[in-house]
């Protein structure tokens, strides 16, 4: 592809700009060398800069926001990043897939492709059959051959992103029972989002560990999918989530029984095989764990392990930071990889450390 | 037991002052009413003032520590808190004891009744047998019995104190299948003590959570120990430690197969029942998990549930203060079941919210 | 005074219960031996266990909150503290003292005797002058004697009481220029209460230093009021207030021009002397400076000094927990100079460290 | 200037690669279009990968530590960043001029003019004064057009940059009167290096705020030196500095007199006309202040004011990454400067938000 000025960089907007979500899009889409942002929307700030919210923008991004208007949004953009709250993705994106937009849902409202099991864990209504199924779902570097030339993305959670990345290679090969998974899940606070709850209060954060939602997150049918369909049979999970005192970062701290005498060695030597080619996982060598500063800021997933033969069980170590990997950087992986572009373009900053 | 005046008062010395768990006893011991502080003991810094390195105590505690020797102490006092590095109680101890003091000794040097096991896990050598048999292991509420009257007791660790808290009352009554525990342990970074290294650095710590030590940290054969005590068989575990950004607290996400179905309620009832009596463990309604901040600076240790009839596994969460119920406090209590004292005197504080 | 048993406690009620200072009113009265706790209020959570919202009270203070009703409170409680908003307690206060009851006051509306200064800064009608008049300004050091059979305080505001007991010394003593004070300002997040804002999500604080109303704080006028009266003349300062990520802490850092050669050694003899008797206030030797965790949990204020003779300029700084000091532990030594106690009675407790 | 491949990149090398300035050297020039790193250099770990102390570059940089050896420097590398101590620089980039190489220098020992100032504010021997006399003070948006085409530039300390360039508009234009400047300075931890001390120990700063040298910073001199040339004489400040409990960022709040009846508006446009064409400072609206978080990974210096006509004193505040304005991205900034190149070049990134 030849690229000689603005005027042929794909176009691209941002429905829930004033999110963490959305403003990490905006920090990584700036310095993307195919893309332009040319429209950054807000249903509830439409009108004002963007910067009255994001001071760190200034002389950055010079942009007031825009309302949420499908037919503008066809006139001013190619792709339309959805970083919309789940039951708001699933009105607004069949219209701009309508308006002959492609589409990159950040929301959870098109993961689940049972629309009974969305609304029990999301207790929302279900988006029409017909838009579910043509949903891509965008665990890059596992399905990104169908995201390849697709027009919408259902773009993954941010728990399932760092869980998945860890289980599959294992599980693939056969080398754990799917039977004794379990997930204990570690996050940083932006996961939350922007809005202001008890739950997001510094004062109730700082300087405390809690867990929530334990068995009951909405997540939990998402892994379930992937992994089911990896093994072939139904699985199922214990899935525990957790508040870290921190902005950023996803730790999951995965068990399952092993079903051979396989080494951290043989596990490191099985998980690079399978992500040979693909940048963005890196995988510790035997004896090594990941921190979550370590991919702060940044699109990597690290993953480490301890094969345990005192108990013939195996840990897994995966880290993310929760609004890269686990959202708008993955998102824009997505969208490199639809477009039949390099899957890094725009996304190869270092970690921040520290 | 009547008491008027510091004449009556036992007297209290505290070898190790200038790491957090000393400086912790002191906190607790100067508002204990039957307790006074006669000595403050240092190896590295005899002569000065204890206000140097802790000007908090500024007006609270004048006095200068002094030196490490055993005939002196056994003049200014009657009991010894050795909170002291492993491998230096194990020689430091024996000689307190010749000495006619009682001793309440925080390191892990007289945990584990096994040399070997804890040769292998420690990389000391293990203290004289004789002397090992001697100690109580001072898990108050499982074990309180034995302290009574003792004059030697190995206090717990921070890790196995809120494991087997947690573990305990559901393994006991047999609800849980003794080879499918799983601990993963988090804890606040003062429980790495106040030496200096890029493990306790503030930049390296901050904004990461990490894990360290993932089923080799030397408190997994004191959880063995005691779980295969109540189990009557061999107990293994699979046991991660991780680092949380902030100062104070444990929390124990434990995961066991349950030999029924049980439900929350059941194990709210059974823990209940389990504890009675015992005010520092308090169990959650169940549908309710404790968060560390919620213990923060006291004695307490919190615990809830979350039984999963999809999986039919049971989720125990245990939190506690680690410098409090998982260091001074507990040995505090110890103190007080020793000498025939009501459990909690001098431990009554609420914890310090937020 | 002889105490035997509750029978003889003073009955204290606590509107405001559900807030972070009256939170921390609950944890010091509990250990408080002369009064106890019977009514705890919340106006907008009546009839539901206090415990709902700070689970680390379970098992500690069994109660349902109240609503507020001055001739229940009467009937219940001897003392009200009203940690209400401003706003509230112009309109609250009057009734519980119509209704017979001493009450200690939280908020901002009784410390500006000039009402029509109090609306200017507070955008709030004024009380009524005749209750105004009433309230005694409950700087405990420095306005005790008046404290003393009181049956009204107006609490101090905390960036005022950390200013305040800072400078008063060296500006009584006529050592500084009262036209060139300069005070930085320095909170903890809990300052800001527990209300929701973006101003307090934990995002948006944590690994962040920010300034706040500069030269526009309500605190300003309350300093000023303060000033004035000991330098006898009116005084201006110049103030900024930023927030720290942390919970608790206030730091005060002054500047003021030196009227003479005055050294270190002179300024912590001054201030030794001036504090003389007064255990909350602990002056640092020469050449060190307090930090905030050394008074964390507590009621004490430290404060240090630099004098420096290249510019001739004076640097003071005071440390106090803004929960404590700056509300509720203050808000107990009033009660204790009130009723003719101890001021220290029931706040003994060493700063929590780390 | 034309570029076609590695062949045509200025060859770079880093000396103290282990260190947080070295580290974030790396960060920013692995995304420099005109620049390669070729040694990665170390006098304590040559000779093992840098992913060794620095997982977060693995797979990023794939490079062994060289040893410290002026020779071999030449012969690898054009230009050589030196973030090494102070005391060691001295010795080292006389040595590396010698070879030819053009040095950055990140280390004090070269900023201050006058050898015996150094001296005693640094406790080192200062560097030949021959050696001294070519260093240009490498402040960019101030003395940029000395650093275009020098071989040699000393790059500011962290808290000067943050001072100067907050306060030399004022300054400058004769608005403040130089003999009032006090300057009450922030920063977080990563400032103290990576080095271990209790200084930097996680409990101790975590939940913490304190001051420390304060009026003893060997910075002083450095600014000292600055504004008395702008100020066309001697210029003595009050200067504080404090430990906030993060990672990055400096806040400087600076308090000086104001010549006239100056408004927050006049102000913003002063300093806007002075900054004009230099996109790294960028000036805040009349009203607003900036905060760490706003600059957080990024070059940029933000600037906020508040004029007080009650006092007739000026605030400013300004902020900066200390690791990237403060030390690292300035470096770079310069290293455009002297090679003629764009000064934005690689250095256009976004603050990282949240």
């Amino acid at each position: 592809m030849t690229v000689s000025g603005n005027a042929s960089k794909v176009k691209v907007a941002i429905v829930g700009s004033t999110g963490y979500g959305g403003v990490e899009l905006i920090r990584f889409l700036l310095g993307h060398p195919l893309a332009e942002i040319t429209s950054v929307i807000s249903a509830s700030s439409a009108g004002v800069p963007i910067t009255d919210g994001f001071p760190h923008l200034s002389e950055i991004l010079v942009q007031d926001l825009d309302g949420v208007d499908p037919e503008e949004m066809a006139k001013k953009a190619d792709i339309v990043f959805t970083a919309t709250p789940s039951g708001v993705s699933s009105k607004l994106v069949p219209q701009l897939l309508e308006a002959g937009l492609k589409v990159i849902d950040l929301s959870g409202d098109f993961r689940i492709k049972d629309g009974s099991l969305y609304e029990a864990w999301y207790k929302h209504d279900a988006p029409d059959a017909s838009v579910l199924e043509q949903a891509v779902y965008g665990l890059s570097e596992i399905n990104g051959d169908n995201v390849v030339g697709s027009g919408f993305i259902s773009n993954p959670g941010c728990y399932p992103t760092a869980t998945l990345l860890g289980l599959i290679p294992a599980l693939s090969a056969g080398w754990i029972d799917p039977a004794t998974i379990i997930i204990d899940a570690k996050s940083g606070v932006s996961g939350a989002g922007r809005g202001t709850s008890l739950m997001t209060h510094y004062a109730e954060i700082n300087e405390n560990f809690k867990a929530y939602k334990v068995n009951k997150h909405q997540h939990i049918p998402e892994i379930e999918q992937s992994l089911s369909q990896i093994a072939g049979e139904q699985v199922t999970v214990t899935f525990t989530t957790q508040l870290v005192p921190m902005t950023r970062g996803i730790m999951c701290t995965m068990y399952a029984q092993l079903k051979g005498a396989y080494t951290d060695e043989d596990l490191t030597e099985l998980y690079r095989q399978y992500y040979e080619g693909r940048p963005f996982v890196r995988i510790r060598e035997a004896g090594k764990w990941p921190a979550t500063k370590e991919v702060f800021g940044s699109n990597y997933c690290d993953i480490g392990f301890a094969a345990d033969p005192r108990t013939g069980r195996l840990t897994i170590i995966s880290v993310i930071d929760n609004v890269v990997k686990g959202a708008a950087g993955q998102a824009i992986q997505n969208m490199n990889l639809m477009m039949g572009w390099d899957e890094t373009t725009g996304l190869k900053l270092s970690p921040v450390y520290p």
